[in-house]
């Protein structure tokens, strides 16, 4: 599991007095960032190596500006070539939203999925989701 | 049916080079915009009425940064309360996304959903989505 | 003069109730598009060509949701290498917000700013700021 | 002084695989958090004071995705009812963007500015911008 604090923006809420529902996945994507170092150690895009398939996202309870925010992330599922991460946001210790993202180990040279290597799914196995 | 015009802006794409996935659920916001409008007339939020329950988004193909996007919106289900959007993006004819989002119709006042009136109803259903 | 339509999205206000200052510079970005692709043609970025070297944004009133916005972008000064743009952001006709944004002719390969060329200055002098 | 860590977000690179540049304005408005606060000790929006004048932003060097970002805030200025605030960006020990932000004290009700009351007066000149 990975867990992210995040601190709410002024500019990530909206005129209903709360978080807009666009940063949610903004905020999952954020949380998704040692799951990116694993397949682009040095975190620059000289050989990015994933791309987003599909993404869920349910709105459960309201977000606010006032308090932080705790996103915990892991991965549910690892196949041949592609992976799920599942994804829940917390805040007061209520569960404000949860989703599940679909990312395919891409090669952007050859523009086709490739397989992913015994090394890095012994990494993901080891941020596995755990329910709360 | 709603056709939304976007054009990309750099801050929309990412080191990768094209567009990054969190701004597709931007732009199928920005596509709602009408439908807002028509449970809040004057797009202020004295009277807001509409929270986000689910969304769904399916990430078909790149988009870039140097052609223009249509955003197409319909409505594809109507509820009791909630009802349910169908989108899609277009760049260059390609399918880009798609994805389904549900709100609610909802008193932000009373912390509770209501009826969608008779006279709301007969709007959303002149906006049913229809295929490409 | 470059007149760019922005339709305002509701990510973009914030709890206030207005359009968050944040976005601003974000449309004053949109408006440069043309601007960018006098350096850039085909606006893909292998062979990206400018620098923010320095901007300045004056509120002067405030961006509602409800109404488009009309963003004003033209060449104000043209130096060696480096360039002013000038901009303002209208919404029903009340200038909200006017600046300026520096950029440098940069080769992002050899790390240094380049002159810029006769073709080039020519394209920037076709479109100087013109006040309303 | 206020200190405010930044983990950058893929969706805040560009093309050009640098952070890109809207975002910075994001993280210095990001910095200004507890300032707020002293404004809005809740940080709803109920009774929100702050009206953003102008901003100035020099962007001295290149922000990457790998590593933090350490926002640094202080208040350079304190008017009637207007205060200046001074903010630098750094990553790896480099000044990579430097600024000001000019605030009103604002009555959103009322729409006119408001004198800057001593008990608040006290709070801004404890966070006094000191160079590093």
């Amino acid at each position: 599991m990975i867990f992210t604090n995040i601190v709410p923006r002024v500019s990530e809420t909206d005129g209903v007095g709360h978080i807009n529902n666009v940063f949610v996945p903004i905020w999952f994507e954020a949380g998704r960032r040692e799951i990116f170092r694993i397949f682009s150690p040095s975190l620059d895009f000289v050989n990015w190596k994933l791309a987003l398939v599909k993404v869920t996202v349910e709105y459960v309870d309201q977000l606010y500006l006032a308090e932080n925010v705790e996103v915990r992330t892991g991965i549910q599922k690892i196949g041949n070539s592609s992976f799920t991460i599942r994804e829940e946001i917390f805040q007061t210790n209520r569960l404000c939203a949860k989703g599940e993202a679909i990312y395919v180990n891409y090669n952007f040279q050859e523009n086709k999925s490739e397989a992913i290597s015994n090394e890095i799914r012994d990494k993901l196995q080891n941020i596995k989701f755990v329910d709360k």
